[in-house]
């Protein structure tokens, strides 16, 4: 029974208004339909829902995999094994899997994408991270520019492509070791810069701990961080933060 | 000599070629006025500069707050103290010092508003963080809405505002002690949410940084996060977010 | 308008069933009357808000403590300082403060008291957090037993008292330094420990850090744990536990 | 010899009283019998003994396990591996291991259970620890209800069960990442909470520290906390208060 | 009641088998009188009772010292201030305070010290806490070598001395900053090294902490490490270790 | 050319008092002999060199065990792997290995040991760092009392060992996970006690440092600690100390 | 275009002064070269490009490998697994791999080397990190002095070289455990000395934390800090250092 | 007795070789004068002692300035207060000091400075360390240039100096807060960047370990790092490097 149901057996008395009160008190949402809406939002907004595998049981993975392909025409899954994608590819012949940024998929063909977003990384070992972020930014239908590379070590790197950086709508800052790309981005351009710090480097690394401190304590304006390694996360918050520019991209 | 002089001394024949590509090589920075340049954009962008009060001396303050005023026809400062507050009257009697946010400011009547940034947090003693992303957002021109107290402990305060929350392009989350009013916010709005760690709390709270990691892994998407009780940072993305949407905000 | 208005207002055709379904989805909460409920249960449950003092602001606590006054007949504020004492004095002369506890209150008389719960100290030092503890439980209308100074550097001493311990229906368990107790009460009740590390210590015990992290890490079965110096939240938790023994306590 | 061959050995001057008086000084408790008695304390309380399997040696698993099976007519095992199971099953044909909790165990049979204990994990990759909670509740003697899959990014999939947490007597929270699950619980119920952070999570989740952290510094009332991924302690705890609450669960 | 009046009333019939087995059960402790025994154990061990005077209350200090005078005939305390120096001396006018190691005393006269134990420092800054462990050590009855300022940063220094240490039954090594001097001394003695860890330093010393990893890590033979700027319990541990040796120290 | 070879020639002119100045400048210590005095030393001291296996290059353990076997006529290594224990059976026939404590030696027959320690450990999976401290204070000649299982969630499990524990001359405590066994023993006994943390447990102990700062934050006086899982380091420090006392052990 | 070129057409008018001005502003770097002035800097310098394998994909490593070994006659990899040797052996048969240091590299024959650097280890485990520091060194041209398994806890050992080391012009101090040797060092020589913390070491060492804190804390002068493990940086800096000195080395 | 009276006494038979031997053996340190040799090293390097004022008692900072300053003819304090500059001004009129950097001296005029270091630093919060670092390095004899507020969040003012960095023999990088300064230097420069990172800086920033942590962690090479705030440090390690280059400095 939902929402008009409930309020017309109100209204022609099937229910009383006493009853009526004690349903709405103790189930509030499912009866509103949340959940249901909120499937309905998600389409709406263009963010269809995400697998994370890592983790997943093999059927439990093969099922969700399956029921989002069929609802959706299209799935997307993150942190995903070699296996995993054996496993998908059996049912699902025409899944992709791309080993660098550990994505498998099945994406509609013409999706159309908008605006632009730059996605940066201090060094080659970052790549892996900054693939997540590109990959699900342009699966959620954002423009990406790659710039790859560019650690502040050798920041003449990173100032020779200035104007595709200053460009984008949004910059994601993909970082290791000591994660200070992002303030030097950060100093460069007028947009959001959404810094991921990554688990590349060694010794005080921290696993990443180190890079999330200094993306953290940076003096430069416009940074705000997500999770170490966390690609996915960046590619989310900056395709919204794109799509609020609604450009065409190019 | 700016850039465009070198190159008409070049044309001219006033410096020779070799000179040319020296002086280029040698200062490429002062000499193509990348500090002025700098300066420009910031006012085109509507980003003025803005002084962190907190140490500094006395004699620099009133000095770079009277330069300030003076070059954009107002000034606007973070962190300062009841003291700074009143050596700034004493030269500049017009100076607002508001003690909740510890913002000193003089602000030119009439300036446009756009946009809509909602400021939540999680308690009480979280609003003098909030206040500082508030106020600066509103002085680098965005409209804020205020929702103050609405911690996930008692989740129906946030709930009862669901829909000022729904409608803003940016929302920041300020919370301290476990800080897990960013994750409830991510998983009820669209935009992208800023999240404030503040260092509210005792104990295992550790000045913030117990709040900090919470905001870092939250399981919500859309979430990015600030350093502790950077409510300066936090308006400061708000509004470049909140300008690429570009709406009126009434 | 509440929820029985609402449907009054859908069952004589005042409200259409279409707006009637809009307004229960915008604003499902306050028109549930969530925030009046709240208060009710509260009321009900013997769990009548209390104020942390610490931080509050001069006018705002005077406020809060009247009206919670004149709505509970009672009120109760923990963290208070002397200058808070005073101020709350002047304003309702019957108010009292304990300095040990740093808690401050007026009572009702004649409250009944039920069950048993034993507050543990192991030091001295440690005495306020558990008085915290001790006079939160009472308050919350149960009655308690104080061991304290029965830490296990000299364990003869608790055991010593094992009966009392043994009788209580929940045990609390307050200390600093290496926090050991909760350990050893866990292995000598059968009832549920509620820990409380204290920032009481100094050098490696890091603001109550470790004697967090002994307490955690405890190999005894029937413990959890609270923040450090949460002598509150224990006696809270305590009382909750306490409630369903039900027991008069004598 | 125990107590009570001593004082009539006492009594009728076997023993001498300066004898009598040294023996009780020296060895106060096995004379006492206390081990014994901690044996019948536990069966008394239905709590009886349970194995952690990870690390045992080969001989000595079979051995424990066959003398509790022996004594208890059942045997309760936690965090057994595969091989573990293949070992006892040779010797223990009856055996029942579950895969996702790693509980291997012989239980008789039509044990009553009483009370409700809600069992409530954030996400998915949680329920292992959660099954090891609730199934350890339920050896104990507790009925659970098992709510997972309700974290705080989709806040209203937990509201949507949230008769039947309120119903619980205690509320075990599961969770990794943020672990913001038992704050919200916090403020929707009247019982107990008993937090379980996991070690779910990556980047600056570090193993579970900061959804352990998030727990301990919760802003809400009634929450405790145990170890990381310690389901066990959490399900002994709950059955500890659920028993106190006493009631016949349906 | 104490163990042989028990005894007595079994044997004599006052009191009957099962009731005093009943009694035995339940009041192991204090019928044992162990408490009493502690306090005779003490006194014939050479360790009088010490007063921790931090944070202690006046009037608690004076009569706690008062008490351990009068049964003692001495009294000791660490970290005493000022103004509990004051305090004691208003009322026991012969009590003498140092302020460097901030330790009050009243000590009988011709105490006789045996063996020899040496207190090292790394710097002049560590002196309190060394001046600390001497005067503790001194107390307890032993004599104590004083070689300060001979960290490893001027190793002659220390190697200048070698004779002195090389003679001591116990050696504490006191050091802040890289605390490195514990593995130097570790390496040049064969008695055992008690580490003492001290806040001093700035910067990544972090209040001591970094000298107590660099203390435990040794990578020397023979040393054990006690709390940051636990000089109290470094002459504790070193005079037990002095006594043993039992010689006369001259 | 070792000291009095110097002095000789000093003596009879061959070498110039100049000469002989510089020499002793440049190298004061090899030519002082202190290499070969420090294997005089340690032979004298009982204390013959160890191996460290962990990490030794196959032909160097070869090489280094059959030298110090051939010097001394035994050997033992710590932290030795099975393949190690093959790699030395091969060439030294008569070698030992234990699975638990991972020790490997070939011990010279008949050796007196002396005094007495006792080895004290929480739970079973404590046993190998246990065994590790009990064996090498038995190589280096003490007697040693194994007293295991005894962790203060049971603490009548201690208790019942008292007087084994309080004949010692030194007290080994050796426990993971929380680590609050040291404090009881040192509120039981009057000897020093070497605490070894363990790093048995899981979640937040991280690797033994919980309980590291459980037994550097004890409460109770007479307790000294070394690094995690260095059960060779206490059995090193309590046979210095256990030597002390000079006992002959029963 | 380069500088000169688009001056040259600023001259003769190709280019106008506006467009002129425009490209100086967006792209000021790669038209200055510097990208290729990086690469001279490098090979003037004597600092050739090294390639720190760990991790690399083995194409990649192959391409890089070749390209550098092309251009430069000489190749320089650290880090390099037994796998990647075999791999860049099969494509370039004069390739040399040290299985200590993980270095891999081909070296032009005759190099001159000057100056000289004194490399010390605590340990013989620390090894591989010194000897990746040395053969480092040698590769840039630096003379080096092993001294290796000089910790403190025997530091006659290191006394014993002095003179070695104090003829230096720069000394790299490689520990593990607790690093000491630093401070050592740093008070026996004049010279800068390079500090590399290791990741020798177990428990409370933590990944060579413990041995980084040591040495950034030393009390002694003329110490910096570089990452734990990090011998090749180590070796590039003192390079740095030695060069300056400029001496010949014998 | 010294090194030449023993050898002369051992050569004209007045001490035979026995005891000498044992003379030798037993203070190898003091008799070969080892305390004056190292005062005689410091004149020679140039580097006289410096005091470290903070914490020093009142009569023991004037005695120990005062002898410096009568040895030496200059001397040198760092981190004096207000107060102590008071009290040596008193007794030594001629004192200087410096309220930014808190360096108190006395220097002999006309003293010659050699080379040139670059102290740099990323904000205007820095420059008190930095300037403990310039004029330490400054009284040790080397020219220094300031390059100050040229952090990375605006790269082009640092880029606009980079022909006086790039000039200097030694770079010193004072950063806080994130501390990314060093990096950028790193890949900028040929020579030596000495790291210093500072407690400038909130939340996060934690006392300097976080700008700590990211220098430590550069992917830059040619980096190495000192204590947070040790301005003083890298001013002497900056002059150790200098002086090996051993230029004029202009």
């Amino acid at each position: 029974m939902d929402t008009r149901e409930l309020l017309e057996n109100i209204k022609n008395g099937t229910i009383s208004i006493e009853e009526g009160e004690r349903i709405l008190r103790r189930q509030p949402f499912e009866d509103l339909g949340y959940a249901k809406l909120d499937t309905h939002r998600k389409m709406r907004s263009g963010f269809p829902e995400v697998i994370f595998c890592s983790g997943k049981a093999d059927p439990f993975l093969v099922e969700i995999f399956g029921r989002l392909l069929e609802e959706e025409g299209e799935a997307f899954g993150t942190r995903a094994s070699e296996h995993q994608y054996e496993l998908l590819r059996e049912k699902f012949p025409q899944v992709q899997y791309d080993t660098v940024s550990r994505i498998i998929k099945v994406e509609k063909p013409g999706k159309k994408r908008i605006g632009r977003i730059a996605v940066c990384t201090a060094g080659t070992a970052d790549i892996p991270v900054a693939e997540e972020a590109s990959q699900t930014a342009e699966y959620f239908g954002s423009n990406v520019d790659r710039i790859y590379d560019v650690g502040v070590a050798g920041i003449h790197r990173l100032l020779a492509h200035l104007d595709v950086v200053q460009e984008a709508n949004c910059i994601v800052a993909v970082a290791g070791m000591e994660g200070a790309l992002a303030s030097v981005l950060g100093g460069l351009v007028d947009k959001p810069v959404i810094a991921v710090p990554t688990s590349v480097g060694y010794g005080a690394s921290m696993g990443g701990l180190s890079a999330l401190l200094t993306m953290i304590n940076s003096c430069a304006n416009g940074i705000a961080v997500v999770n170490i390694d966390n690609g996915y996360g960046a590619g989310y918050i900056a395709t919204q933060i794109n799509r609020m520019a609604g450009g065409s991209g190019e």
